[in-house]
């Protein structure tokens, strides 16, 4: 294709030649001597402007532009006269590919809401916001596989259909074949899942986890990178029922060498983004200030956009253990002031506001806790030493917290002693038989080994500054909403 | 982490240092003057030897390394004395994190079926040939997104569940979160849908095109690749219920452009793993070698591997129309001699017979069939101007064909006109209340845009030269098999 992106075009440094550009028209703008046409292709935040003499086209080409019709014009590329850009076409030809009619088409030249835009998910692509959300999310996504494929670890593709239920982290999707009206039955009269696909019951998996561990002790380093699934009904700004994950798993990894890993590795994608992505995370940045001005002082994110995301590449993250958290939880102000909700004391389940205030104010920096209550935390965390400032067993977790999300990443060093694992796992009741080919790789040499998760659309939001998980996957998934 | 794979280690410029070696045991051979230790971390499909002279560790420890036990070795890297590798370690220090009992652990170096090797696929993945495979697999999705980043591709992620049944590719799983044992039902007796998570009829995904298209209509260049399923009781060597599906979709392409893109992707992708994966591509093909010398001559691959990755790399592929494959069919041999199984004619699906004659036998390189008959293609497909030489109408399809495999890639430009995709739908009775997201992007900016889907596991088939696709995926789901 000698088709250029408009990206390219508004990049170019000739003038002078024809060019042709493709793309939606954004806005349409008349003047005595001239027709301004903004043409974005959604290669950039950017639009490139085509300038057409009023008189050299028909009435009936120019009446079909419109904001959102599909256009290609010719003309020659020329130094703009105007501000904001480096160039623009002169247009000699306009071919509209698709009109939008004007009373019909809903991404007119205005505010939208946010929950409007989601109602036209189909659209919104269309818009600056969505197409800056998209491309830092691609460029995110990217930055991912090549991190891992940099440092010597396999793309594992995970089962999404699994038939096992030892995460234990959530409610799950079925997935049957079964006819729901009349589903075939036993002599019992239970359902009949061998008559089932499968031949079992199975699910949506909620974690790549456990198979990650099987391939982690075969190559050494794995990652995946997939949908995982939640049947909650949560209707927050942080939950989506369908949301991509991303799960390292290390051979000869322990806490301490995960915990270096989960921090290099999401400066590293960040940076990432901040170099590639520079226009679209500017515009974004801006859009937050504006959408801001109208909050409290209080309520206002503390740094713009990008030097949050600068601020966390450049510097260390704090890491200190659960136990000590707990401490300066109970020596902090709003605990001595019962400004916090919720009460705090060794063994809880830390919230969003004890986070928050780690992150916020207290350090005033991402924080990695390590070595949680093991009643806490999932059964197949390798189990610390008994460690004499801690009142209770705990285990070699690790969460890295961010400021504005809370929990970014979780993680642990992974229980590799059979007989513990084994204790642990009847402690909390799970059937072992359900997870036997996991149980074996500690059975058949077994290794040190560590990994993490990471919701993919956590990232996304915590670096493009948007408000709302739904904001940043094309097509969100929550309880009643499936559309698209 | 100062730990080297041991695909650094092999690599290693100078010697004489002192290493730290941390994998599995492959093999353990005892001499009267030295014990050798074969050592694999899945970096590599090469092993790193260690070298322990006899009496320098106790008999204890010695016992313990065996076939499939976990051990870290250090010692000095030294040239190696035997042939097959540059270096070695003199072992000074042996420590078994994780024992392999010979009389338990199944994978002791003998030959295994592939039929064997399923049934504990959680072990698999470190043998020789899988661990191949699952890097070979690394490297061909890791250069699916390196070529489509690299050529302004945005890497869109389509929602796997989905309300809509358009595509009409196969069967489809359902997803519920109803009790089977007791649904709600309406009034009228039937299932109350209202009432399921997404308070409709869920599925799981078989393609992400018609998503797709939405983003292509808005970023002008968009991917997918994400797992796609079909609830088909297939039980063959080329069907899986839950595959991993690339589709890029392209604004401002047409047929022609979109069969650039698809033989260049495919060629780049298959060049990549040519030039990253060369130790486990010659290891597969003397598998293969070995493998088919037990077949008789014409079930032999007519080229080695790496011969025939070349080939594909290096040579056009051949494009013609259906209805000119048609011709070369009626015309053929096996055609005239009544040797095809099924009939030829135009308006016929072609059978992998016919596709193997005119790609192994007619032009012996890799084809791209197009213009279909409309009655055998999706709805969504550009309807042609009429063909003076095809007896009907047909649609501007396109599928690329390869020697072993048939179809890889299927694609089509897409009717953007909606007045006759309407049509069209209504013919085929799809209910287009359904899609009427889809239906709105030919109301509202429409453009000419391509697309096409390849089957990741077929690709991963054909580079790898493995039989059966459940040998190229970690965790293959067949009916019945939910394992892991």
């Amino acid at each position: 294709m000698s088709l250029l992106p408009v990206k390219q075009l508004l990049a170019s440094e000739t003038t002078g030649h024809t060019i042709t550009v493709k793309g939606w028209v954004r806005t349409k703008r008349e003047s005595k001597n001239a027709i301004f046409i903004a043409i974005n292709d959604g290669s950039t935040i950017h639009n490139l402007q085509a300038v057409a003499e009023p008189g050299q086209f028909s009435e009936e080409t120019l009446r079909l532009v419109t904001t959102g019709s599909c256009v290609a014009i010719t003309g020659t590329l020329v130094e703009s006269q105007g501000s904001g850009q480096k160039v623009e076409v002169k247009a000699t030809d306009i071919h509209v590919y698709g009109t939008a009619d004007p009373e019909k088409y809903p991404l007119q030249p205005k505010k939208h809401s946010m929950e409007f835009l989601r109602e036209i998910a189909h659209l919104r692509p269309r818009t600056n916001t969505f197409s800056a959300v998209l491309r830092i999310r691609h460029a995110l996504a990217f930055a991912v596989h090549k991190y891992f494929n940099d440092n010597g670890f396999f793309y594992l593709h995970t089962p999404i259909i699994t038939a096992s239920d030892a995460e234990g982290a959530g409610e799950m999707f079925r997935v049957t074949t079964l006819d729901m009206n009349k589903p075939p039955r036993t002599d019992e009269g239970d359902i009949d899942y061998k008559q089932d696909f499968f031949g079992r019951e199975t699910n949506l998996t909620v974690s790549g986890q456990l198979e990650g561990e099987l391939g982690a002790l075969a190559l050494s380093k794995i990652y995946t990178f997939g949908p995982t699934f939640r049947a909650e009904n949560s209707n927050t700004t942080r939950h989506l029922a369908e949301f991509w994950m991303i799960e390292p798993e290390m051979a000869f990894y322990e806490l301490e060498d995960n915990m270096n890993l989960a921090e290099d590795f999401v400066k590293t994608v960040i940076g990432y983004a901040l170099e590639h992505c520079a226009d679209d995370l500017a515009f974004l940045q801006n859009r937050l200030m504006e959408e801001e001005k109208s909050k409290p002082q209080a309520d206002r994110s503390p740094m713009p956009l990008l030097e949050k995301l600068a601020f966390v590449v450049n510097n260390d993250f704090q890491r200190l253990t659960y136990t000590q958290a707990i401490e300066i939880l109970l020596q902090s102000k709003p605990h001595k002031e019962k400004k916090f909700q919720y009460p705090v004391g060794w063994g809880i389940d830390l919230q969003s506001e004890h986070e928050r205030f780690l992150v916020e104010k207290h350090f005033k920096k991402p924080v990695i806790l390590t070595n949680y209550p093991r009643e806490i935390k999932s059964f197949y965390m390798k189990q610390d030493e008994v460690d004499e400032s801690a009142p209770g067993p705990t285990v070699r977790a690790m969460d890295v917290l961010f400021p504005g999300i809370g929990e970014i990443i979780g993680g642990s060093q992974r229980e590799e002693n059979y007989d513990k694992l084994m204790a642990r796992i009847q402690e909390v009741g799970i059937d072992p038989s359900n997870i036997w080919w996991f149980l074996e790789t500690r059975q058949f040499g077994t290794a040190p080994h560590s990994g993490f998760g990471l919701g993919f659309e956590r990232l996304v939001l915590f670096v493009t500054g948007m408000g709302n998980i739904r904001d940043v996957i094309p097509f969100p998934r929550t309880p009643k909403s499936a559309e698209f």
